[in-house]
């Protein structure tokens, strides 16, 4: 293991892998031979190194979860969201926390959620998440499981959820105890919260939150219930007070203070509040608090907690919350490969199954986009939290092959927000628009998913949705601001210091490439025509004194000052967004040949991509260049370095532990490249449905296809001579026939039953 | 006119006396001999000098109030609630106001509500109550209707209420206006709010207020619905945003600053959070908002809006406000005297009617009393906002004889805490025990309201509330904390610097002697006994080498380094509660035939007296010692003393205009005072029905009685040779019958018809 030297980390694992095997005992369901995939999980992976997923509980697209929060300034917290830029609610290294959060988000870039907190405490009443922080050992995480020891109040704390509640176990020791549930500590840089005991076991709220990455305007409100196990002997409030101006100050002895509410049981409103229900426990005397949200209202929340946990079943909450994990993971087998290679495999996969995330109620209601309305689907989800400029590369081709009803449901979930919001969505954030990163990438999303064969979602309302965003007038235009101008010159100048022009317009091709095989593919030739291209375009960009992309002025002219690799590591860049050329410049998914051709021919073209891996100029976390590793396939006879770069990428920047993800997973989209690289076919061109090949990782693999969008019952990916050494293809078969190529369509994959990887030790050229 | 030397309220007089004049014509009720009582009312009279009132209208004992609050810190504000002790909304030599609050205390002496503000605007949108305070003129004000224009966006300001809601209208210029929903601004020191957009034109939330005379424990919601006339072209909220700390301060915009939402309509909550509304007007435009208020839910809100003002009736809302005021002030017609003492007179009444006030909802429902119960009463008015320190001296006493209803009413609101809340009030805000100043006083006023023949109460629950709190050992009594030594020795011992053992034990003899009284009228004749003896113990703190009361140590023995001058104006005192020992030291109205003798006999006792008047010893704002002036009653020959001081008080401490009032109102306390001197009678003893008399100001005052509790229509007191030379009393008649005493029974007021008092300008000695 990679982090065997973290003795702590060591230490959990073999504490999970005890746990998983006395939970199969518990759950009769051990076999020696084979674990269930949910048993490989590390939900670890990631929490290191950026990767900002987390360890706590969630169930598949659950709406609900219940994290560790452990990046306040403390002691031993090397991350702080406010020392550091902390975009997730737990980091492994650190070792204080202070309570669970219970609305999450796993692997963004910004802070946002990481709200709604429990804090079990013992000995005095403590209310400043400052000062009542505590280092916590005996950490175990497994799907829809999370424990801890609290060691300064030695309390075993546990959680497990549903889709959209929350429920913990806090076993105290003998003494005074206090449960928290604090509104004024978290992630989100918003503030505001509300609350009101209902009863001397029930306490209602919300929060709002948003703001994220700064975006003022995306705000939303959070609705929750909690309900206790048992009646507190004493409760009440807090509130940290506004310290008064002036005299007042010296008048009020609570100004600026935490203030108690010892005698109030109404409404409680403010930035910084919270509830605590006090109890003299017994030693060993365990306390369950269930948490119901809904982004709708308290009575949703309310009757989201009822239907989900009608009564306080902590363990059979766990075990069904494993058994659903298992359902879905089962979709893939693999066969093979180490333990590492499960462990990432499933990690990711997951990883695959957080975001987007259901976002109706029980009930079936929902906040309508944009809008204070309130809407309602019947028969299917509506989900939320779209980091489209991110998965529209990985993670929705995946979603389309895997899990197909739920593809359609968030293509589905995205129809409705234009019809609720006016525009498609960009980032969106619980009904909010966050107008985060750049490009128009629900145009990519829906055309894939269409050409793929997904075909059961309103393609009228579709095609004139992306038609609007495509061709309005700028000053209209919600998702491209700069479309006057590049509707007429097919490209966005470079106008001002560290815009993000290249970028922006890079977006811009492949969403109208993408519309425009939708076009053609509904027959309609001429939106066809003009959209292709328009998506070739980025010729402009292309510099051959460098062989790279470049910033162009409006009249025409290359930006001066131009420096290729500037925008490394978050620095900033004269038109490239958190990335330097290098980084973009390969991303024509839709016009490799004609970019080889630019770059002067294949022998160029191949060594510029050899560059750019051997001088470290390659970002693995970075979304535009995460294809790169394959786009050797483009050149006939030189696949074998795809083969060596993919399985390179795999091992270099995946691992087993909390740093095993290469930075944010970005919901999702770097544990889909992992899981299709480690699968041995990637998805190379957004809006083509076609995969290129690789090595596959496994001696076998067996995805199960949903019968009621795919004939197929299974495809069958074997691998022949499958050792470490051996990464490269010799030859392969599909359905026993020889397979000659590189590339297959998304059709051959889905109605083909079996392919063959005969692989070796050297390179195949 | 005493303050004729300040142009803006001499203006503001001049326009108020042709707005009478006006708005008499337009109602159809001009006389050119008796003005309506209503229109001799002042409603600035107090709000100068720490009187504390306030000018905005309110209705007779009403839940809302609107009130033009200048107490924010700007240039041209010479006292602020933050570098000055501002109890109040409003004072008038201010210059600078920042909008117009809902709920208000009139004469207090702790800041608290003064909040849920309206401010209209025009030009830019700005939400800071620093920035966008406005000077203001055209100032007039009556009961039930307040205008003045706003210099600086040239908005006309114009307010009036009903029982439980409030209306404004601004009239506009032309161009941009808004008008501003303000929660995170008042005079209250609790914050925390919540508000919602229901529509284009409605809003409702709540905020948390109290922590009154910052006792901590002392918070209760407010709740409110508000409607526009008309939709406004763009709303949204404001919210204060907290700083952020460490970098994340640095990296959202908003961080510490004033946030608007453009863009977002649901549940808001915060500190400082507000909602804007914003239009375009035409010259003249008139917008209207109005607001119901209510203690119990944002639904009663609505209900109570709806119930009381269906429509946008402004006017008419105002004419109704006016109706009634004329209605409950022609309790008392007067005939002679000053205009002056006219407005002196009728404003002193419109005082007494503003506190307590109705609690309750349309729909009967109120909160309980130290409960999170909402409990409902059906066919009278549940009472709040009970200052009883102060009121039982005067307020509740004349309310006895003039709106014995509404006596009861309170009484039986007392009562009715009892049942809720285990206890007697004491100073009751919006059903939370303050526990502000001293004393037992609900027993006075409880036990005065009985013996006055207002019986048509529970005097069984009564008097076991009155006993469980005279009884009541000290660990388990709210409210006589000292009552293990105070049962045992009859006295409390001073026992560590500046505490109020003297005061507290002065109002406990007050309040056991009303209880003994009681309880002799019930045939409880051990109780009886037992009380009057305890009430007694005052004789333990005379200390006879100063002829004053003095602290006493617990051994018995007198507190060393004794001041009897010490605690003027608010300096820390031992033993003594805002005041010095002079002012305490008659204040023993049970027994002032044994303080006579215990000061050395009838000489030696006018002597002292006359020190106290003679070297400024009497504070007239103080409560304890607000019945001086008529003791020299107690010595036979010596009345004229009285007289002469009564006048001198009524002539030297209250006035027209601002300063009009000696210090805080006390919610009626001072003005009730003020009624009882002008009419020539005084409530020298609580718990004994019995009035002192002096002189009258007015020639006739005709007291209209109120049928269902008193049998006669109507009292008569008529003076004769009514100069301003001529103050002393020379003889008096009773229904045609020589009156030799200076004291007369409640029975006796009620009962005859026809006072005479005959006038000379010498002594009767």
């Amino acid at each position: 293991m990679q982090y065997s030297n973290n003795s702590r980390i060591f230490k959990t694992h073999l504490n999970k892998s005890l746990f998983v095997i006395l939970t199969m005992a518990v759950l009769g369901m051990g076999r020696a031979t084979a674990k269930e995939p949910a048993a490989w999980v590390d939900p670890f992976i990631g929490t290191s190194n950026y990767g900002a997923t987390f360890p706590g509980p969630v169930m598949p697209w659950g709406m609900v979860s219940v994290v560790p929060f452990n990046v306040t300034p403390a002691q031993g917290n090397e991350y702080s969201n406010t020392d550091n830029w902390c975009s997730n609610p737990y980091v492994h290294p650190n070792k204080v926390m202070t309570g669970f959060s219970h609305v999450n988000l796993s692997g963004v870039g910004c802070p946002d959620l990481g709200s709604i907190l429990l804090m079990p405490l013992t000995g005095e009443l403590q209310v400043d998440h400052a000062q009542y922080g505590t280092t916590y050992s005996q950490e175990e995480a497994r799907p829809g499981y999370y424990t801890s020891f609290l060691d300064r109040y030695a309390i075993k704390a546990e959680a497990t959820t549903t889709l959209r509640t929350g429920i913990s176990r806090y076993t105290f020791p003998k003494g005074e105890a206090h449960i928290l549930l604090n509104l004024g500590h978290g992630l989100t840089n918003e503030s505001g919260a509300f609350m009101r005991m209902v009863s001397d076991t029930e306490i209602e709220g919300y929060k709002l939150m948003g703001t994220f990455c700064y975006n003022p305007d995306a705000v939303f409100p959070v609705y929750f219930v909690a309900e206790f196990s048992q009646p507190a002997l004493n409760r009440g409030y807090w509130k940290k007070q506004q310290k008064l101006p002036g005299h007042r100050h010296s008048w009020d002895a609570t100004s600026g203070t935490y203030k108690i509410y010892n005698n109030y049981f109404k409404d409680m409103a403010g930035e910084n509040i919270g509830a605590w229900y006090s109890f003299n426990t017994e030693e060993g005397e365990q306390i369950e608090v269930k948490i119901g949200v809904s982004y709708v209202s308290i009575d949703n929340a309310r009757e989201n907690l009822r239907a989900e946990q009608s009564g306080f079943a902590f363990d059979e909450t766990a075990q069904s919350a494993w058994r659903e994990w298992n359902k879905q993971l089962s979709t893939i087998e693999v066969e093979g490969g180490s333990d590492a290679d499960k462990t990432k495999f499933y990690t990711a996969l997951y990883h695959l199954l957080i975001h987007p995330n259901v976002l109706q109620d029980v009930n079936g209601q929902y906040p309508a986009m944009e809008s204070p309305d309130i809407h309602q689907v019947t028969d299917r989800n509506r989900y939320t939290v779209f980091s489209l400029w991110d998965t529209y590369r990985s993670v929705h081709p995946l979603l389309s092959l895997l899990y197909p009803e739920q593809q359609l449901g968030m293509v589905q979930s995205m129809l409705d927000m234009y019809k609720e919001g006016g525009w498609l969505p960009k980032w969106e954030l619980y009904s909010r628009e966050t107008n985060v990163m750049n490009g128009d990438p629900a145009l990519i999303v829906l055309a894939d998913t269409y050409l793929r064969g997904l075909t059961d979602f309103d393609i009228e309302t579709a095609y004139a949705a992306m038609m609007k965003s495509a061709t309005t007038p700028s000053a209209e235009n919600k998702i491209r601001p700069f479309n006057d101008f590049y509707l007429k010159h097919h490209y966005i100048p470079f106008t001002k210091d560290y815009d993000n022009s290249v970028s922006e317009a890079l977006e811009f091709y492949v969403a109208d490439y993408s519309l425009s095989q939708l076009a053609k593919a509904l027959g309609k030739k001429e939106d066809h025509k003009a959209l292709r291209q328009r998506a070739l375009g980025y010729k402009k960009y292309f510099d051959k004194n460098y062989g790279l992309l470049r910033p162009v002025l409006p009249d025409g002219s290359f930006m001066p000052g131009f420096d290729p690799v500037q925008g490394e590591n978050f620095e900033p860049v004269h038109g490239f967004h958190e990335g330097s050329s290098w980084q973009y410049s390969f991303a024509i998914p839709h016009d490799m040949p004609g970019l080889i051709r630019l770059m002067g021919g294949q022998k160029k073209f191949i060594q510029q991509l050899e560059t750019c891996f051997n001088e470290d100029l390659f970002d693995m976390g970075n979304e535009p260049d995460m294809g790169y590793p394959f786009l050797f396939n483009y050149v006939k006879g030189e696949e074998w370095r795809s083969q060596r770069t993919v399985r390179d990428c795999i091992n270099t920047y995946f691992h087993t532990g909390p740093a095993g993800l290469p930075g944010n997973d970005d919901t999702g989209t770097m544990s889909a490249w992992l899981i299709y690289s480690m699968m041995g076919f990637y998805p190379i061109a957004p809006g083509d449905p076609v995969y290129t090949l690789s090595s596959p990782v496994f001696d076998k693999v067996t995805i199960h296809l949903d019968n009621s969008h795919y004939d197929n019952d299974q495809i069958i990916i074997e691998t022949i001579n499958n050792t470490s050494e051996n990464i490269y293809i010799q030859k392969m078969e599909m359905d026993g026939q020889p397979l000659n190529k590189y590339f297959i369509s998304h059709e051959e994959l889905v109605t083909k039953q079996h392919f063959k990887f005969h692989l070796g030790n050297t390179p195949k050229k």
